[in-house]
């Protein structure tokens, strides 16, 4: 039974996320039924992260089976003939080893979170930034930002509903820097906790509009206190940017 | 009678075009009513470009006068208020002498062209560039491009509906890269014939993708006959990027 290995890209905005729920089109229903429509096989589409409701992907990995062998072109394009017109797309297909799990077989997943922090609202990436309307520091967030590499107890950058058994994680990488009107954030580790990037990007913003110091992050990460976290961010500047294996 | 002059972004993708047009909302009327809103003036906002239906600004400009002078931040953010939920945004707002011109005292305008040529079709960008599907050699139209340089009589590259007195343009600038998945079209010039830059794209992609040598997009525009240009790019990969005074 061929196992095949996708990478994804899609617009977040019009799904409840990766994850098949019943109040709502996700990322994952539209490739299984898409995926059935061409080969006639009911499959499961198992993906790499689970992205939540508003959240994009540029290369989002998943795997799935299939009873018949075919083309890895076939599959690319067949999926995504059968996606249009939900902005869904498979960039490549590839054949995998059959212990190949995109979840589970992930050695680092990298996202980008994007602020803009003009004063005009976005007009051509509503709804992929997020628009905080002052201008931030980027220097401190990217200082600020340092004391959470490594590996720590996450609880404070945590979202109440995360399944995972512990809340810690290795952060490899947190870089914060500009890009004309934007404020680009750079987030590697094998895996996070739920909301974790969303949870870190709002406490390096208070730090940004100077609410608070550079050190607050760091203390607040070893409270491990989950009120001690700034809000969260929203989903539209998130990206899953790719997966390593 | 103090006149304002505005730069202005926009998804093209809802529009009839920049202009009023009696079948459908133009980028121009919901300027005109988000100024009446705010000020309770009726106003005429005029554009540098007259863009087409589904082409994008990340810098258009455009001036109105108002009866009652106004703070330029006022402005702004009252228009943005009240464009609202409308993909259109004002960046900024200023003071223009009397005579400006938002149209006739450019100087130079400036579009880019965005063509994705992956095999997969685009999801995070759909509406935003010209998927044309298969790899073009961007080297090549770079080199076709050249013979477009300078002062010509444009008649090849210019639509039926063109209301220029003259088909005679200074291009400045043609220039043809590639950025990962996108070839990406710089062109530059004082004033454009109306369709100029998407029948020079629609040309040039003939060139990418081998179906014309190099030297056809100079013979085209010697024959001065519409019928020698290639398709006309459509409208979603052109941005106007700004206009200089």
């Amino acid at each position: 039974m061929p196992r095949y290995r996708i990478v994804i890209e899609y617009d977040g905005g019009p799904f409840v996320g990766w994850q098949r729920q019943a109040n709502g089109p996700s990322v994952q229903q539209a490739l299984e039924e898409a995926v059935r429509a061409f080969s006639g096989e009911n499959v499961v589409v198992k993906g790499a992260g689970r992205t939540d409701a508003g959240v994009h992907a540029l290369g989002q990995v998943a795997h799935f089976d299939l009873e018949r062998e075919r083309g890895t072109d076939t599959i690319r394009d067949a999926v995504n003939a059968h996606l249009r017109p939900q902005p869904i797309t498979v960039i490549s297909a590839e054949e995998a080893a059959a212990d190949f799990d995109a979840r589970f077989s992930a050695k680092r997943r990298h996202y980008l979170y994007r602020i803009s922090d003009r004063r005009a609202p976005p007009a051509l990436d509503r709804g992929r930034v997020w628009w905080v309307m002052q201008p931030l520091a980027a220097d401190a967030m990217h200082e600020a930002a340092q004391a959470l590499i490594g590996q720590h107890d996450f609880t404070t950058f945590r979202s109440a509903e995360c399944q995972a058994k512990s809340p810690v994680k290795t952060l490899d990488r947190l870089d914060v820097s500009r890009d004309g009107n934007e404020v680009i954030v750079r987030a590697d580790a094998r895996s996070f906790l739920h909301n974790q990037v969303r949870s870190m990007v709002g406490a390096l913003k208070k730090v940004g509009e100077g609410k608070w110091p550079v050190g607050a992050v760091g203390e607040a990460l070893e409270a491990r206190d989950r009120s001690r976290s700034g809000p969260v961010a929203p989903p539209d500047g998130l990206y899953l940017v790719a997966v390593d294996y």
